[in-house]
């Protein structure tokens, strides 16, 4: 892409063949694709050839057509971390958005601020990033006290985990706008692939 | 009361020919009464009658209608933890009515989340509290955080300090309700009143 | 738990997997475990060495790991009071919650505002606890009439039970934070869980 | 007017002069009008040929144009309840507009639910009513109470009364549409003249 | 009833076995009971003995236990103005409960004002009722336009048909609120029941 | 403009200073000039060679930079509906644009649904237009009657006319959107500027 | 119709005989029927006499009855523009319901702005149109940016395509309402045939 | 800061004598300060010996204490964009909060989309850019169509510029979130400070 972070394709509301169509096409090109939101029943129900170039994986709901270029290390500067395990599925968009485009990054996850020791354990190998993509559904209490923590820019990823007034990820996505703590960047809720897409744009300054 | 909580007197819309004649009646039966949401406007506007045996705090928009019985001592209990010092007027709407009711407390301030070590040294302090009233505006993170660190029941009591998201106090209420510590316990948005009310209820539990 | 509270295990949006693991590691501690928002799908599922050990209650999607200590009596002090029938799930969560800890809690139901005198005929019965909790979906104005009427803090516990502008617990949310009866406390929609944890600190305070 | 009821003037956004207008046209063809959302400010910039014929009465902010007509005894069988005294403005509106009308209906005011008794104390008198109209703010508690208790229909006139959630009279308005007691029938925030406008409708059926 | 109208049993979220338990003990005291929300397959499932006193209609999701006495002619005075047919579930709720009380009324539908003239060619049948009760989803334009036409009561019935904005009956709710024509009474979307309920207590004033 | 419509100024929250530059460069440059939304306080805080050559009309709040060419005859097609007094500054905003735009179109006001036979009265006129901008605050019930009623485009202006859930326009414009009237278009609350620059669009077409 | 567009049977929440004697009496009149969300569902329960006589698309939903006036070309004018490959199925009903009246458009989808290349590419083709439906989901810049660019009137169709704030077109429909390009014209959610009922409405006036 | 931006001293809610404290503090420790949305009102009534120190700036509303460190060059690298001359006051917030950290940025101003060629006549200028800053009120389309421009990361900042659906500043903000265009970064409404704050945190990386 021009910008510096490849276009996905958005599969939610695609039909199985204009998705095959697309990947055929990238085939035809020796183009690498990456899929978001590509659902478990729309992936099989692509023809044998699109499926067998795709490494798919169902909790993230990506797709990626092509191999990464041999030889490659993934490169490293973003830290992934997630509020509870309910948040994994959010990570791991993230995480393959960021290994699609070359960049490899650890989840820690299941720190919560309810236990804030949990957090503090964790604090040295956050402090390594060169951009932090924090997730928490509920309160989003995360955001705020990660970015008082740590030098990096902090992307906050609301996820839509929570019921009654959280319900859909409104009170954490709130949480990031509001935050008492200077400079928390937000994304919409659920969007793993736009915090990589953001975070990549940040590591790319540097590389 | 029957309830163990005086019904306090909210001023905000009554004129004030209405609220002298609740003084009078009060004045006329010896009874205390507890003013709420009286605006200078409206204390100026009372008969001096009225207004020289009120002690008017301004800045928690309450007044106090007759003497605290001499020689007892102010109950202890409650800590009331305040995120910033713009939540300190309904830090003192919160306080005031306590007071009333014959309890102490004190006001820790300025110990917002963004800067966790600030409240971290006030810990032990607010260990003390067999309840806890938390004020924050804006997101609210310090609802969870608090809970997650003490044993005392917590009163989250948002404030409308904040803006765009946050306006009017929404983010935060919503962070109230939504935390994941186990247990915090909500009012209105600058109920300061009703949290003080709440820890009143608590307080004579054990009294 | 380090706040008088043991931290419960949200299943909602967890695999199988995630839960089993958590569960064999409580069993290799032989930590007394609490899961909430178990759905019975979710329960089948798990290997049969954790169903085994499990108490699990449908209704109530709670299901408890670990026997209570024998010999010990439950102690008392929390009633719950529900409105209507289908607020007896959201019940369930709360008074399980509570038994886990070692409370037992009386369930007094089908007290709605509708027909006052069901809910004067069962007054004393409600005036014994040191703590309620009333569960209440529609307009929830169950919460302001029992908390004019008794002396214990009232934990209000909006239910989900409602459609048009009740649809999702809102308006019964907003009727507890907006209560005209001084000192009432709310906790977020259909969070049984959440008011039976702070019902167990205000407890604790005096045992 | 073709439906039993007058269309009132709503001079809220009207110029001074699209009033005195409407008003010269009234008294030319000698008939009776209600202006409704008539600011003080306004009244004062008519000129006196039109404000001189005006029963103006600032607390409701309604005037009226024209004498009732002589020796007609104002007709009974409304009644109106309001849970506060910062209800009364708009209690007066609707009982100007029942009185405009020829009907006369006794204001019951500070009546919440938080103090039941006072309602109680009350009720035989709301009891003799064909039809009631409650007024309430905040949580709104007082529609379904009361719906609970009598038989005539109960017009639900929710007021702006409140803060946070309740701010704009929101809360209360969905207490009146959600109430759990059969047959509330709701109108607009504040709308005594719509209140009034139904319960006339109603009375007018049986004359 | 003590207010003129029974309390119904709302089913949506009850058990099979809590509905029987209720039926049974009515069965038992030979009253009369409305249902209402009551699923097919709710129906279904209760036992044999149950389903075989019921009149139960799957369109309006109500079952009526017991007849009606015999030599009563039902009672006239209300009349269901429907604007369209997507609008008929929601008007038999109101149609049924109006029978179970002994009124019968007649629905009038596909008078939406879009075909103006469809709805003036019914107009006289309409003026002939002591009560409308209004039903549109959508915009819900028919509650002003129908109040602006005729004498009686208007009870403005939002029904959740409709999408986008209008998606769960609240625009059509606001028309209710915000009408321009004097005295429109609103109840809860789809809330056929309430909207019945109100009628009779209005109808019970001249009978 | 490339679009057939002048950009106009959006004075709101600009600077005199800045407003005065922008009209001392268009009179340099001879161009004729639009300002929308110029309160009088702006309009007179303007230097007087600004002031002076603009013809400003306060209830609007519009203000127009130069002479219409001399000899051209206004255009035709275009007719204004305004459902009351209170929404006439919106509709002048909309003629004043008209007019900016060599423009001419008839104001028809007074004529909402709660007296339909108003409206009926001036249908024959109405129809005579080749687009209708109509315009309605509270539940904008008008704007489906008259889309039912003409041929013509009908654009459906929302006023912030109205209060409790009409407040700020949002059910006016809400009925708009949800009209059950085919073929409705809407432009934002209060927008007459751009009802009237649609409005243009469309004449342009056969001219 | 009366309005130059045929009322259309929105088949959403009509039951399968309730649509098959709308079209039995349309066979018997000879008239010609568009049908609307007509899920696949409802067709394959409809009578065979009915099914044989319709062409169904399930993509779009629509079905027609009657075949067009043999020898008519399609009138030109329209041209449907949307944003990406999800908005497909709207667009469909909207040139379904162009042709249905005689008029073909074309669609050119996949020019969001995110590739603001791709739409400056077709932008001489958009520009020979009449009149331009634009159709977009997510965050809806497309109708800005196409308004800014073309002379034709712009009927702004935001799409239900979305997820977080985006969710249900919400984000969209405000963009279109917000514009800052002069005379965007929205109509509601999802709304194909609206908008095309408006296109019609448009094209009619110089035919 | 620990996190490479100060702490900033938000005023809008603190008297003038807690703002003086704070500055007196400030002064006597000989540390730099900034402060945001301080009002003229606030700072004239500072103490002359607290603001004769003081770089006050009305229309941002910010004021800095202690000079830049002399013979310091301020650093490059973040570019500020505003869609409109109204937008300036939440640019010169974001532009005094970089020159406080050393950084200067120049603002591109009046570049909204509905005039797309002159955001592309400054597209090379804000491609020299290493963080962009992008500042729309109304539809916030500008945030979608610039960062499909530019491979700097883009940090939207929704203004409260606009009405209707657009007040305050929501529709903006939900399209900067549900942008199309990849790794879009959005700060609450009017947030200039917490912009700049993250814009530093991307640009201190890379120095
Ligand atoms: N998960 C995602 N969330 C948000 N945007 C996405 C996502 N996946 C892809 N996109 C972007 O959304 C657009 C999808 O467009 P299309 O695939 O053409 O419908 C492209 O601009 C993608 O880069
Ligand atoms: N600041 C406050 N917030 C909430 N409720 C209050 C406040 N002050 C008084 N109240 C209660 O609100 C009611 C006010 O009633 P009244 O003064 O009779 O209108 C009483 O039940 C008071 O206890
Ligand atoms: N306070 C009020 N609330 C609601 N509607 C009112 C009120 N006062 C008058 N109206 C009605 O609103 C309309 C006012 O129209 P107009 O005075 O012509 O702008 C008429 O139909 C009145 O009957
Ligand atoms: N009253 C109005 N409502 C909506 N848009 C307007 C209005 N007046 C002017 N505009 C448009 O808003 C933009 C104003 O931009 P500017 O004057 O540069 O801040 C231009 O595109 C105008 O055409
Ligand atoms: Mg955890
Ligand atoms: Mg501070
Ligand atoms: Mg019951
Ligand atoms: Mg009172
Ligand atoms: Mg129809
Ligand atoms: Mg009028
Ligand atoms: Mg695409
Ligand atoms: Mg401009």
């Amino acid at each position: 892409g021009r910008t510096g972070v490849a276009e996905a394709v958005l599969c939610d509301s695609k039909l199985p063949e204009q998705i095959a169509a697309i990947l055929d096409q990238a085939i035809a090109d020796r183009r690498r694709l990456l899929l978001t939101r590509l659902r478990p029943d729309q992936f099989h129900a692509l023809p044998h050839s699109c499926r067998s170039g795709l490494d798919f994986d169902p909790s993230s709901r990506t797709a990626i057509l092509g191999a990464p270029r041999p030889g490659r290390e993934p490169k490293t500067g973003a830290v992934i971390v997630a509020a509870g395990t309910s948040d994994l599925a959010v990570a791991s968009e993230a995480a393959r958005t960021l290994s699609f485009h070359g960049y490899a990054a650890p989840v820690i996850a299941d720190v919560g601020v309810a236990g804030l020791w949990r957090l503090m354990a964790r604090l040295e190998e956050i402090r390594t990033a060169r951009v932090v993509i924090a997730i928490a559904g509920m309160e989003g209490a995360l955001f705020s006290v990660l970015a008082g923590l740590v030098e990096a820019p902090v992307i906050a990823l609301p996820s839509s985990v929570g019921y009654g007034v959280a319900a859909n990820g409104q009170a954490a996505l709130h949480s990031a706008l509001a935050s008492c703590a200077p400079g928390v960047l937000a994304v919409n809720i659920d969007n793993g692939f736009g915090a990589a897409a953001a975070a990549i744009k940040i590591l790319n300054l540097s590389s």
